[in-house]
């Protein structure tokens, strides 16, 4: 189900603890968790004897259990709950032997005990979202006036700060921790619903049993059992992959920036990290590599779990089963996506004077529209879009400077003085609302951290 | 960008309303609506004068605008808003012309446009889904006893009603309407930044610019802009794709449930509609054929946005433009799925004889949990599973009635008495909460529509 | 990298021998094999002393290494290869040490030992799917005459043979073993560039190191290094893809055929197998289900690897590595889904009086079209159609047979005498070219075999 | 179906000649002559009257059929064929009305109209791949010594020329034109198989009816009509989403190597052209940003064609519907990836300067595999990887050359004299076999083209 560091995919793109919250043991273990509820939730409706409940209460030890046993069995029986409730049974003592999964049904235990791997899952996932979050403040804070170059497809286009770039990293880390709690207060409901979703092996006390397993478990009574309606699994699932989406935008930013030819940021360097096993110079982005490649894998888990929404009747054969494979690795990705992004922000080294040389690297022209928008309030936008699209095409073919094509262009000069001129070509004076949109990217996330305490 | 009646699929797979809010027109529609507040924005925050604003405005209407011509040159110029702004310019009368698209991006003007349709589409699809709750609740009332098997694995495993099932479908109705409101919360926000996202050619007026653009469209101003932070985007997309993959699931019920062989529903007869070119006896589920299509197409597009998301530094090359297609196409096919399934359930045709008589099918057997259930609570269950798998396989092999074999057994005759078995053999007496799950479904949506009102 | 029984998933949707091909211990006992050829290569063209690598050669030993410390090690270096020629270095007795993954790069190492993966891979899916066309053969055989409904949109429409059917799914897998072998023949090449695909460490002496790679691996030598043109990797991905497609398709039309209400097939009983935990009487598809998992996750990898084409400049931060998970797991689950349907078809039950029973369920008028074609060599198709739906609404009205509804039409009775209206009613005599069909199917597979032997 | 240029999305991201092919009136064009070639068949079967079968070809002209109105109908339908049939029967003048459509289904006339229309496109392809290969032949040619940074994970790595690069891009152009043809010969087949799959109503005529069909379109015999099993559809999607991801790989590199800050190419100046709405002196890589965005568009329909393939019985409901629309958009988008990178190739502007400049950017170290191969050769590779390793930080700490510090170590100069370690350090002379994997590659193409003459 999930991934052990045996597996290099499981070491490279994804997390120890997640694996471990998807591990196929926290599966069974969540699996006999449900039992262990139902029986006594039962016993408190008085559906069956307290001391029935204690003693299946008292045999669903996970330790009991042979998780590589009951999950080479699953194949054939097509679920692990048959020979899970049957060695169940085997270790009840006494009379609760004759209690055990009563009432419930497959789908009722491992959809729990799924449910109950997401909560887990989730709350890694918001924990690693606040320390991203906190590395993203802290850059966001520290360069709030680091000027470089803002870049549009991949060209200069504008100044920007390095603090304006984090900020904006930090406010869609702070809109994914919301969608995630969101999600969290949506999702976490108990299954519970027998053979076909009726309760009709409890008569009328089915409804008092569900809620009871609910606060058991500390999950949510649903409305309805949900068998075959899989819009929460599905959100979850869709949550995750904007997350992960996420992640990959910002790993690919860092990716750009550590390019030899920009140079403006690099991950931090460790022994045996990011080295190449013939290039000795190399430094490589691993983190921010890695995180693109996990969230690559996660975002292809989104659409087998949307297409496996289409489940037939009470019990879907095939769709639902899917996502006992999908819903694990979507985790296990998506924790290694934001792991990654975490660590190389944590450890991310900004040469800010690169950063402002890179603004020379096109003689000036990145200050094109501070220019044009100057012309623009003497003489319209468009005939100044055209002077300075004249201009810049003159700055290049001449290998000049646009400040020097500038001085020297009569119909510039015709309205705009020498000084106005500079004013126009400096980039750290052309930045418009980049300080309040740092400060409130900034008061976003003490917000959610303030909330949290 | 969105489909017309000459294409097949847009025919087949979306709808009218849906293919004009995504129509070319529509996209240039909105974009000059963004031209128009903008200009009115900032002649209130000083920027550019009255006058100018109101010429501008005034120019901004569709029909001066050939639609055809600015998508061809769009190729060209990679954005259409370079053909827009630039015929926009001719047809501003007097001095407003210099102020055209000040201090704006193309991406500001394409965005938001983009986010005024999602406004216009979420509206339609949220009707939708109003429509459909009427048409599950009317099932769900009408059908509360009607006696069916429920299905796992494809299988018959349990009575149910099919008002249970059609609460169900209600209760996910009801759940994707409040996810979408949600999400019209959170995701209907103006873009405006600028080439770089600074707003620099603002100054210190760009906040107050955007505030008055938002106000003026009707949207919310967004914490930042989010050039290259898709989340929002990403979110819309999603829910669409989970409400896409709920459409799936009610059109698979449905044509499962009308197969030649289980008969128990039909979709509404209609001249013209679902014969065969060849067989003239065939009365095929067209509207739920055409939403199970419609549905994959439209979670097809899903991946697409989300890996979209992965964009580079303050503008994407390939990912943000990829949406042009995919969200327009995701909103036509979701809207086709919704409409087709609501369409479906609208004139639902429900043979309760034959639910009925394919309770008797499987010879009683529908009715073996029941029976186990009665003797568990004497035997166990353990115990009674087995009595009854044996019974069961027994009333197979000799082409018996569970029933009969259950009277015919010394085991079960030892614990129950013939009433006993007859009761626990009677699918009506065997819903457990059934009704309570129906009436939780009923509350939910009426409350959803008196919210409404 | 692959999935052990320990994992849910991988005993579920997968099979031993794959994971076994996919595991980590594979991996890197093939990247020792790349190792221990490169040496041997360069010896043979003079590059490195024989002595150096007969002693590199040695070293290359699976048992040596420690396969859980090099994926830690691994995911902290970006790669494997790091750590692994770290660690062989250290284990090469003598002045070999000096040698050790001389002129190559971590990844000709890891893609030739994937490539060398999938060859064992593709062998094994080559035998599974011969398999599987035995058990279509034979069914194809058995039942060439065994009449049953055709159904088209889930609604039956005219008579076919299960043969047909079988033979259907025989062509099927005859093609896709036919594709298999065709990308056996194109995409098992070894990789071999160096840094930067140039082989510059090697001097002018990389062409012939490559060709002397290649024998040694009994691989192919491609045209040029191909680190980030993976044409022939998703080549394979998406012919496992298509596979995965095809044993969707066979497991759901058995789905389909094994419900209650159809029972023409059934899956082979065994005891613990197919069961409910709740339910005695059910006798789940538990292969067919699992194929129908299996294919879900398998296609979901294919977009992973398409996506992942487009890789940066000489090696690729993030598309490449997403296949290092991608690619095994695609292998896994397209051969579990294989595997689920060879086994559901090698013994599966086929009802065939049930067969014949169900073509009597909807009163003849699967014979619909039969009629309208007889009348139509009199009257036309167009008019024949016509009164044939007449003649099929007003049966389904009364309740009657078609046949009785023909008998008492005038129109029908004008045109036809009794005993044409007989034939044209009888399913066994309305079989078109289904034996010829049959026969061609049979006959590919038999060249398929024989070209085997 | 296709997407006409009042679309942005078919403006932007495909062909005109493309959407011409998978039109509407392409489809209805092809539909009719189905038609035709099927009463033609007929008749020289002896099945239909000759006089019938010219009566009917006689109508089917397309320019008598109203592709909206047909179109709207079929929604109703469920299939565009029954208007069709309809419309048809209406125009053929005489006793011809009576065999319209004889003994046909409406997926026969369908899947055989889409491979006809997949016939054009596929050619469109070709056409598309030589001449991208033509451009790709010419830049390996002229740049097959201008050497410049092999980058790997987006770090300057080892030198390589262009021209390397650019056959690279030809090898896999090559490839595809290859694989292109291979599916040309599988795919192009007819279908018929009338309702079921038996041509039952031709009674013993349907083979014969069948192979002159194929003779009549121009295509193929299959072994057995196809309804349900649609590997060849779905080879031909993947065929198609293989060659979407290789322009999504070229559309990369070139937007990398236009990126300010590499500025190795740029995309051919026109006016109009990659220019932007605010920034004057921006020239945005515009066709190769539409590339981009097309080919992600491309690539998220294969899944869709691929989960398709699970088609119910002998006809499904939804998975091949919804290749109505995935196919068509499929070409467009693969046509509009490739068209793009095909103008951007043969427009491509090369600074070799700026190629070469770049190469001393990272101070030689780019070099550093060089002098460790160098000194590898006498002191063994592990050893001088880690001098290498250690100059090369020394080198960035104290911002020298790698030359520099070089010559100013011990440890080298012990084993290098200055001459070797600046021919060690020359890029031009560290190429390995770069200029035979170019003739390979043009080779490859050489024969491609001569085949094709």
């Amino acid at each position: 189900m999930s991934r052990t560091p045996t597996h290099l995919a499981g070491a490279m793109f994804g997390t120890e603890p997640m694996a471990a919250a998807f591990s196929g043991e926290s599966f069974v273990r969540y699996m006999l968790a449900f039992e262990a509820a139902l029986a006594r939730a039962e016993a408190r409706a008085g559906v069956i004897p307290d001391q029935a409940a204690e003693e299946i209460a008292a045999a669903c030890r996970p330790e009991l259990f042979d998780v590589v046993a009951i999950f080479q069995e699953a194949a054939k029986a097509s679920t692990p709950v048959i020979p899970l409730t049957r060695l169940l049974t085997e270790r009840v003592q006494g009379d609760g032997k004759r209690y055990v999964h009563w009432g419930a049904t497959s789908q009722d235990a491992i959809d729990t005990a799924i449910v109950l791997q997401m909560r887990d899952g989730l709350t890694l996932l918001d924990e690693g979202l606040l320390a991203l979050g906190a590395g993203c403040a802290a850059l966001a804070e520290r360069h709030r006036h680091t000027v470089m170059a803002g870049r549009t497809l991949l060209q200069q286009a504008l100044p920007i700060t390095f603090g304006l770039k984090a900020a904006r990293w930090l406010a869609m880390v702070c809109r994914q921790t919301r969608a995630l709690r969101a999600v969290q207060a949506e999702a976490l409901v108990v299954q519970f619903g027998g053979a076909a979703g009726t309760l009709a092996s409890l008569g009328n006390q089915g409804i008092a049993v569900s809620k009871e397993i609910a606060t058991e478990l500390g999950l949510q009574e649903p409305d309805l059992p949900w068998h075959t309606e899989r819009d929460r699994i599905a959100t979850v699932a869709t949550t995750l992959g904007v997350l992960a989406g996420a992640m990959g935008k910002i790993a690919t930013d860092i990716l750009l920036l550590a390019q030899s030819e920009v140079g403006e940021v690099s991950e931090a360097a460790e022994p045996g990290r990011g080295g190449s096993s013939t290039m000795p110079q190399k430094r490589n982005p691993v983190d921010a590599m890695e995180a693109s490649a996990a969230a690559r894998l996660a975002i292809g888990l989104v659409p087998v779990v949307l297409a496996g929404m289409v489940q037939e009747h009470e019990r879907a054969a095939g769709g639902w089963q899917a996502e006992w494979a999908a819903i694990p690795d979507l985790f296990c990705y998506t924790a290694g996506a934001l792991d990654r992004v975490r660590n190389a922000i944590a450890g991310l080294e900004v040469d800010t004077e690169r950063m402002r040389a890179n603004l020379t690297l096109t003689h000036g022209l990145i200050m094109a529209e501070a220019l044009s928008m100057a012309l623009a309030r003497h003489i319209g936008r468009e005939q100044a879009h055209q002077i300075v699209q004249t201009l810049s095409r003159r700055a290049i073919a001449q290998g000049q400077d646009l400040q020097q094509a500038a001085f020297a262009d009569e119909q510039v000069r015709a309205v705009l003085p020498v000084d106005a001129i500079e004013r126009a070509l400096d980039p750290s004076a052309y930045l418009g609302s980049t300080d309040t949109f740092i400060e409130r990217a900034l008061q976003s996330y003490r917000q959610l951290i303030q909330a949290d305490e």
